[in-house]
């Protein structure tokens, strides 16, 4: 199995992959276009892409790219978000003089930003890339907010270790794909739809779902580009596609919503924590573990 | 009468700030929280700030401190975003090697900057602030994405115009304030919320406007942090809070919503539009035209 994911090695996607197989071969992509591109043209036969993050929000950019593409969700995993000031042997925290990260990982550890003083806060595209660039730079007044992971990747001591400003930092990750995951059973459907531009539109299609019980756990709205104003909806529905109420709740929908597209229907993550004591779990606690003392 | 803006001048949200009072005196910060600052403990009377771009979508980071603050939003602007390549004399689309814009701005030009080879495109916190680094850099093989003002203000020519991928590219800006502004008449109010965790709680809370007849422009969802998964709506309604309908719906939301707070009641946009030939329309046009030709 070849899962494609965005980042360098250390990147939380790469984790993310490795909760879907722990055997698989895992193949980093500078963007998340190239991991689309990678699970629809070969070699790799899923893709990983970070969705939602439950501080900072929705990632727009790959539900954006779900729509421009035809590839179908296929499964997800949700991850813990735990982020490490990182630098090199020999840095301190009282001599830093910049910090790099991703602005999703700086606005995670706001607080913890604003006890440094003197210290210049500077956005990247990534944050194990951070973790990377200052191992690069090889000076020691400039650190790197990332995983412990990419800590050990690229030979960063932790600082300071647990750094984010909420406990509760969830990241949830897609997986992309053309076939089903193993025998994975199906409970959750994510679709993207538009209304009619008139009032009461979008009620009357949240409508459909609530009037057979079919549970929203997610309502999300996008512009269209080149029609000001005007929204498509994403949402999740906590049930399958080939449910019998759920498949007529959207056939009621499609009788009155300009579009509708059924993005993916798969096992959510809850499901998976309910069916077994996650295995991925203890995996995930050995590399956090490890990523730590090896750096330290 | 000074309006706070975020950015440096030639930014969008100076030309909207503009357009609010075209004599006022606007103070530029280097954050949206300076911004929130300035209006809340002075000098600023009011503050200019962007919300939602129609391609890019929603600023969240404005939506989060609009919750943190208690200033109100008394009006709202919308602008089209037309982005130039900028540069300084002497330079030529053909020896570029780097070109510098916000996120949104690298976003909106995305299929231009594809047609660049060999080109590294590199993100930074402001469109405006770009324009100035480039000048300051003082080197020749380096762009930024901004607006012709920018241009203008920085001594830098258009090496390429109006290089936005859509034409309808507008982003709407609200006004903080801590009284209102002139006579302005609301017609709009922008509410969030959350929900009860039950099925259908959504659909419930949406009713109460719906069957009321009062219309809903936009509905965004955004996560509460240290709650995964769990999510305050910000809506908009087309209606003043004091208009009895709207009243009477807010207060039967509030009567199973566990929070509900009105982050404002103003004068539409399009109501601006409607009452009278925009004044503004005509200075906006005058800067974006002395830009270009200031810059060529």
């Amino acid at each position: 199995m070849r899962i494609a994911y965005q980042g360098e090695p250390g990147a939380f996607s790469e984790a993310a992959a490795r909760r879907i197989d722990a055997e698989a071969q895992l193949v980093p992509y500078r963007s998340f276009e190239e991991v689309f591109d990678s699970v629809e043209q070969g070699p790799a036969g899923y893709g990983v892409l970070p969705i939602e993050n439950s501080i900072g929000g929705s990632i727009h950019r790959n539900y954006d790219l779900l729509l421009e593409h035809q590839i179908p969700i296929v499964g997800e995993v949700e991850l813990p978000v735990i982020h490490h000031l990182l630098a090199l042997p020999g840095a301190s925290l009282d001599r830093l003089k910049r910090v790099y990260s991703h602005p999703q990982g700086l606005a995670q550890c706001e607080r913890f930003l604003r006890t440094l003083k003197g210290v210049d806060v500077i956005a990247t595209y990534d944050t194990a890339g951070s973790a990377k660039m200052v191992a690069d730079a090889g000076s020691t007044d400039a650190a790197a907010i990332a995983s412990a992971r990419a800590g050990e990747v690229f030979g960063l001591i932790s600082l300071a270790a647990s750094i984010q400003d909420f406990d509760d930092n969830l990241t949830r990750f897609i997986v992309i794909g053309r076939r089903p995951i193993r025998n994975e059973v199906a409970d959750k459907t994510t679709i993207v739809f538009t209304v009619p531009n008139e009032p009461g539109a979008l009620f009357k299609a949240l409508s459909v779902f609530a009037l057979r019980g079919v549970d929203l756990t997610k309502l999300e709205s996008r512009p269209i580009p080149g029609r000001p104003w005007e929204y498509l909806f994403y949402a999740d529905l906590a049930a399958a596609r080939d449910n019998l109420t759920c498949a007529r709740a959207l056939g009621h929908l499609a009788e009155f919503a300009p579009t509708l597209r059924t993005l993916g229907s798969y096992a959510s993550w809850k499901s998976h924590q309910e069916r077994l004591p996650d295995p991925f779990e203890v995996v995930a606690d050995n590399a956090a573990t490890r990523g730590s003392e090896g750096v330290q």
